[in-house]
């Protein structure tokens, strides 16, 4: 396949391009808790057994990633053979709720961790490898899982150990999503499309409290939204949403806060994921969702019915991962954080 | 910046650059054991001390990050600014050796998991995204420590517990390469370059010992290999070396095996980097060496040696992983493997 490309290398860290990738399938898969949330109308399905029928949290996490991405192709209407790659990953270590996941839908794969980010990083990979002609089409794909990222990062359910406030609420979901490059034969319009992304360096204000994650990744978030409207010569006005993966309530505070000391109020543009997902009033989930799926079904569900519908025209979705393992916060490492920006527009 | 590039997807699972990227510079840092080894003189570092200076074993394995990153930076002439991205990855939970190598670098990273098939993961993306024009210089980093990964997967050093002939020892070693864009001005003659890429899909074919992973990988990279071969209408003796990455002496018979069932030879081409990095009768390592780290260094020393001097004009290298964690081998998941071949040429 021959191409003429000309994306740009965009200030310090973003890409424009030039012909947009455009996301022409997504579905979302969620657990039981989410499925009692405000979101809960835009979600594809919802399984209240927290195992999705396997024997383990682990294997229930893989079925659910298997159930996304089965969906995100069939939607698609794109011949699993004709999906190039795979760009997936997600919270557990050596990313065994993605592999096995995968695993049987026998397309290339790259494993991919950026913790919370992952999202981002999977979809912007994903729109630069079609963007460059490298594939036609790929799939990016995202999960997580409260109980298995419970006992990975804090203690097993069976323990009952108490929460603080600013804990965040692993959401158990995977999203799903089909990218295709924009030809010029067949444009893609009535899509959501990628015009750009801004890809996060690690941020560490020295954090070192796990159960307040929202403030280890707001640094990251400030830090990449900052970059991303500067390398695009955009403003806060020239967002519908500026949307942050999972900072819940406290990091949101801290988000807008330090974006307004370095001048960019997005105070009213400004939405979170990890705080719409769960009603916290009814559902006590503290500080809000978090979880590589947290962003990712919100983006799956919400959001693209947003922008399908015209209501919104142009976000920054920016998924935000606090880099740290059990351990290098028992070893008295701090938690760094890490964002990745994309400009996802409609029409 | 503008580029008219013609990339080529190349049959199933390759991607053929026309303007092949290069690999300006390229560090190792590798432990004491390494460094007793039979490629002790191609490493660019060796460090007695196996917490490399810090409190534990995972602070030393980030510090040797750090060490081989800066190495490649300072060796490329090129100004860290400049360096647009970083693609990294390790063998610990949730990249920690990565992120606390490379957090004060201040350059935007994806954070990457193939197991210690990484460092072909992180060599195929920086490729594609230099050739892509996405990026003038990018970077790719992968590390593995012994200790660590003892630790992480198999039992703490403390226990002093007895290994099968079949295991493998893992790589305390970091490998950093900088790649470049070629560009038409300025040609980078001289410099090794990846002509082409084939990224490997999961493959499992139900292996479940976690001491015999040459076993769980040689499947994917026997895959891997007969996918690029047949993508990229090359035969074995169009090679100097087809070197795998991990494998050790028991997986490298296997995949052989596996490749001659399927009409190709590679014996006499055929080479591991497991198997060539330690002297089993002197060091007794049993399989031989296995680890992110291995290949790396391996690459960073000796195969990129063997380039540069126009010993070899051609090799197939191909760094090999097992999909596990100590959670899914312990709830009776199998042990896929996973392989990306990429094919460096000199001249």
């Amino acid at each position: 396949m021959k191409n003429n490309i000309s994306n740009e290398q965009c200030g310090k860290q973003s890409i424009k391009f030039n012909n947009p990738p455009v996301i022409i399938s997504h579905a979302s898969v969620v657990g039981e808790m989410e499925g009692k949330g405000p979101l809960a109308s835009y979600y594809d399905e919802i399984e209240n057994d927290a195992t999705f029928g396997q024997d383990s949290w682990e294997k229930g996490e893989s079925e659910m990633v298997r159930r996304a991405v089965s969906l995100a192709i069939s939607k698609s209407g794109i011949d699993k053979e004709n999906i190039r790659y795979i760009f997936g990953g997600d919270l557990l270590g050596q990313l065994i709720g993605t592999t096995f996941g995968l695993k049987d839908f026998d397309i290339p794969v790259f494993g991919l961790y950026g913790a919370c980010s992952t999202c981002g990083e999977a979809l912007s990979l994903s729109a630069m490898t079609v963007a460059a002609g490298y594939a036609d089409y790929v799939l990016a794909a995202t999960s997580s899982h409260f109980a298995g990222a419970e006992k990975q990062f804090r203690f097993p359910l069976e323990y009952g150990n108490q929460r603080p406030l600013s804990a965040t609420w692993t959401v158990t979901g995977s999203g799903a999503f089909v990218v295709a490059g924009a030809s010029k034969e067949q444009p893609m319009s009535g899509y959501p499309h990628i015009s750009a992304i801004t890809t996060g360096k690690i941020v560490d204000y020295g954090v070192r409290d796990s159960m307040n994650m929202g403030a280890c990744m707001a640094p990251a978030a400030a830090d990449v939204i900052y970059q991303s409207m500067y390398d695009l010569s955009l403003k806060p006005n020239d967002f519908n949403k500026i949307i942050t993966g999972d900072l819940g309530k406290v990091g949101s505070e801290i988000l807008i806060k330090l974006l307004r000391d370095n001048g960019i109020d997005i105070e009213k543009q400004h939405m979170d994921c990890g705080v719409e997902i769960f009603d916290n009033s009814e559902q006590d989930t503290h500080s809000g969702g978090s979880g590589c799926g947290c962003s990712a079904v919100t983006l799956a569900g919400y959001i693209l019915h947003k922008l399908n519908e015209h209501e919104w025209k142009r976000v920054l979705f920016v998924p935000t991962g606090a880099l740290l393992s059990t351990v290098s916060y028992n070893e008295g490492e701090t938690i760094p954080g890490i964002a990745h920006a994309l400009l996802i527009e409609q029409g």
